[in-house]
């Protein structure tokens, strides 16, 4: 398919074949102002929910309108949930960001004795911006969930029974090959950058998580969560 | 070992047993402000060439002076080089600093048909002040190389033979086992924002890069960059 746009629309309301959808100002700007799309040409869309859909460029003048061609739906065969403690400063942003792009399902930040998401709140509108453009320019169909913060035992106490789960240690084992129940997420545990404190990390364990060792140093938070992200992206999808 | 400080001090200078050093002020004022520290109290410093040293605190009044009391050299056992076409924007320093803890030994930046390093050389001190600080919170000892603009090809043929290679690949194969000759750097290359061009790519591998593909999607420069990062720094060490 002749592919005009090199990043994925994102319509959330996304309807079957045959409906008519007027874009909203940023996604007409995108078509015809940045990527110059004409008329009759064809896009690539997604709901965020797993559809990727064939569109056809109806008009640019004026609005931008699109009429969907075809949809699929991508099942979610290898979800990845980080829970995650709190990092310095500013760079939630850029953890959102890159969670987003490694494929990341859910973000839940969790708050820990040593290390509480202050600012998650005022950050929300932003954090989800950069997950839905994340997820238009890894051209992914499945938008990152954020979660609002919780604390470490109750998020570890909603988990699903049966999922793999790791815990981000700069003590424990290199990391081994990336299993767990088919279907079942991976779940990945990053401290804060206080680290968490003995208490929360024997519930960790308790909780099933086993120790390992991302990178042979101690990572910042932020960095841990992406390290993890990236070696659970690079594992075989054929092989979870 | 008592451990007065939580990240390492950097002393470019380090000499042997024996030998006196007073402080410069950014250390001073971290060692006797921010972490208290006391008067015999001892410290860990590295050299950033691999030299890992005890240091005694013999006074905080006035300047911070410290003894050096052993120094001992951790070889590079598994040395990591990231060559990396320009991301987009601000998103350089971040890369530095991640790839720093990350435990990257030498981070060429790679001019290309599609992307060149425009402002590397007014980034140049701060970069290198990322790498230090990334040096020191993460405990490492051997310093990231920061190195100048290349161009690609010329990156190419200066690389040891037998090392090992991969190419960062939207299309390539799931990250293999990572192996290279012991000792030999493992070698990430990563095209820029707007990818690698044809001719670009046919030379890395006829150079004998093999193409992985570090997620299932499409990474923005940066974060291919770190997930390269991340999957090397989580092999085991013993096994190279």
């Amino acid at each position: 398919m002749a592919e005009a746009l090199p990043a994925l629309l994102y319509l959330p309301a996304l309807a079957g074949p045959g409906t008519q959808v007027d874009l909203d100002a940023a996604e007409a700007h995108y078509v015809a102002r940045v990527c110059r799309a004409r008329a009759g040409e064809r896009l690539e869309a997604t709901d965020g929910r797993g559809a990727r859909a064939t569109l056809r460029l109806v008009t640019v003048r004026g609005g931008v309108r699109v009429e969907v061609e075809a949809v699929r739906h991508e099942p979610l065969a290898r979800p990845a949930w980080v829970l995650c403690g709190a990092p310095e400063g500013e760079r939630a942003d850029w953890l959102v960001e890159k969670l987003a792009e490694l494929g990341v399902t859910r973000f839940q930040p969790v708050d820990t004795a040593r290390g509480a998401w202050r600012r998650a709140a005022d950050r929300r509108e932003r954090w989800e911006r950069l997950a839905v453009a994340a997820l238009r320019q890894s051209r992914r169909v499945h938008r990152m969930a954020i979660l609002e913060p919780t604390p470490l035992d109750r998020a570890l106490a909603g988990l699903p029974a049966g999922c793999g789960r790791w815990l981000a240690d700069a003590d424990g084992l290199p990391v081994p090959g990336t299993t767990a129940g088919q279907g079942l997420p991976g779940v990945g545990l990053i401290g804060p950058s206080g680290g968490l404190d003995g208490g929360e990390r024997d519930a960790a364990l308790e909780a099933g998580f086993r120790p390992i060792r991302l990178a042979d140093a101690r990572l910042r938070a932020e960095t841990a969560a992406l390290a993890w992200a990236a070696w659970w992206a690079s594992g075989d999808p054929s092989t979870p």
